[in-house]
């Protein structure tokens, strides 16, 4: 048995499955104000730093499942196209739903899961993807699993899906463990409904290095990453601060630095890892020059080349005139 | 008197000078492949690690200084066009000749300076400036300096220029001692007459923040940055293992790795030091993409958006086509 099954059975074997015949969940994409970058456990993705997201609410995931009868194989449609068995996809979900299985028995899934965030450009769809599939998975056993062990679940089919079953800011514990017991995401309980994050969509093409080899890459070959737990251990402190003080300033100044800082690692891997393309470097251009004229405009970024933008609802009009095609999302 | 004055005066006390009516230097711009930056004493420009870097040779700065009247002032022509004494040009170089007018007596100069390469367009022509104007004044002085105290000298007017009194490979020592008495660089024995430098000018602007303040800024706000120094001292080892085996791989690898990494911790700073235009992103890619074909090509980067391609002379034919822009520099 895989260390991510042994991890999933401890929590799943307290409990008795009732099996429904269907159920759907929602959840959000999250944007991560301080990020998640490399990891101490690859099997169970364990990270080496905690890290802050805020949840984009509206924006994420949407999966139904169906049982189905026992003699049937599993089938899944990704954003209204049946995806085949042989597809690296179609592997991931099924592999996720084996960590139920192999506690309560066989059972056949349909799989209907649909983003309305677009996939692989830098809004993290696989975050709110495992996110809703631990969800409905939980919905259609009957079980009524605490959030941290929700967050425990959905963390070990992609990293940052344990930080996407909730709303609102969320803190995901790197945890010491070893069995990554401790390492789950928990709700902040502050709001913050004049935050606004304007997600800039530069392209629509896949990357071509994934994020999850992005991050082996950089810690197997940079130096400066030595430095990264250091920082964003300071950075959480900032941001914990700026939340609750709802100091905008601090929250942005956080939050562009750590991500900033995230791809200069990258930068100082070997070979260089640079998910940027020009486009990106002209707007980073163009929001810092309107900062420096008085705009009050942030950015993170994530393992891609588009752009979040960071701003308060004061400078909504603002923003939309300087950036028409930026999509803005509310928060709370 | 300041720290740069003493550090000189130590030196130039030594010698009687004799003073010649004109004189002209030529000193050659060079291309760092393990970058100087940060300073561990801003006064006397000693830097927190080693460097090396190679002499571009023909492209540089020529110097001639004239001995003027005992009434006069200093007057600079700076290419071909006089600058006056408010100008900061001006004032760093007049400065300069006072490290020498405080040991020997007042001597008011006419200084005519000419870059053959671009100005602060990525090619540093302070460090072939500064070691021109050296050069010079060591000649109109007819002082017989040793190589080690002529790089010196260069080095209290900028940094890098201690590296701009030799042609080929050189490496500048950081030292220990607090006066930069053993910072200096020296001369390399090798010689490599197929590599080549390709200079990509993306643009002639100007940079709005220099190498000075933008090494502040990096070393006072970047977490990443307290690594810098581990990498570049494993950086010089693989150059001179590189340089004297002629291993290209290993030579450009560590050149481009050093590269990115100085960048990455101009990125990590804050605010977010990004000296990268669109176009530079878009050759790297380029350059990125016909590596990954099998061409053997480099980068390095200084603090500017510039680009310089480190390939050798079996494949020049490729770059020119590839890059027909690119300015080729034979080295030796």
């Amino acid at each position: 048995m895989k260390p991510a099954n042994y991890a999933a059975k401890a929590i799943l074997e307290k409990y008795t499955p009732s099996l429904q015949g269907e159920y759907s969940a929602f959840a959000p994409a999250n944007i991560a104000l301080c990020k998640y970058w490399g990891k101490r456990d690859v099997a169970l993705n364990l990270p080496v730093n905690d890290s802050l997201s805020v949840s984009l609410k509206n924006k994420g995931t949407h999966t139904t499942l169906k049982t189905l009868p026992a003699t049937a194989t599993d089938s899944v449609i990704l954003n209204d196209l049946p995806i085949t068995p042989d597809s690296p996809a179609y592997q991931k979900i099924v592999t996720h739903i084996d960590l139920f299985r192999t506690v309560f028995g066989p059972q056949p899934f349909a799989v209907k899961t649909t983003n309305t965030v677009p996939t692989a450009a830098g809004v993290a769809s696989s975050a709110s993807g495992f996110a809703a599939l631990t969800t409905a998975l939980t919905g259609i056993y009957s079980l009524p699993l605490t959030a941290q062990e929700l967050s425990v679940l959905a963390r070990l089919g992609s990293g940052s899906a344990c930080r996407s079953v909730f709303n609102g800011f969320v803190r995901w514990y790197q945890g010491s463990a070893v069995d990554g017991s401790d390492s789950y995401a928990a709700l902040l309980p502050q709001q913050w409904s004049t935050l606004r994050i304007g997600l800039l969509t530069l392209t629509h093409q896949q990357k071509n290095i994934s994020s999850r080899e992005g991050m082996l890459r950089t810690t197997e070959t940079s130096h400066l990453y030595r430095q990264w737990s250091v920082q964003a251990a300071e950075d959480i402190l900032q941001l914990e601060q700026a939340i609750s003080q709802q100091d905008f300033e601090l929250l942005g100044r956080t939050a562009e630095h750590n991500a900033m800082s995230m791809h200069a690692t990258m930068l100082s891997a070997w070979p260089p890892l640079c998910y940027w393309i020009s486009d990106s470097i002209a707007v980073l251009h163009q929001v810092w020059s309107l900062r420096k004229e008085g705009l009050d405009i942030y950015v993170t970024m994530d393992a891609g080349p588009n752009i979040k933008l960071l701003f308060e609802q004061q400078d909504e009009k603002k923003i939309r005139r300087f950036f028409p095609s930026a999509e803005i999302c509310c928060l709370f």
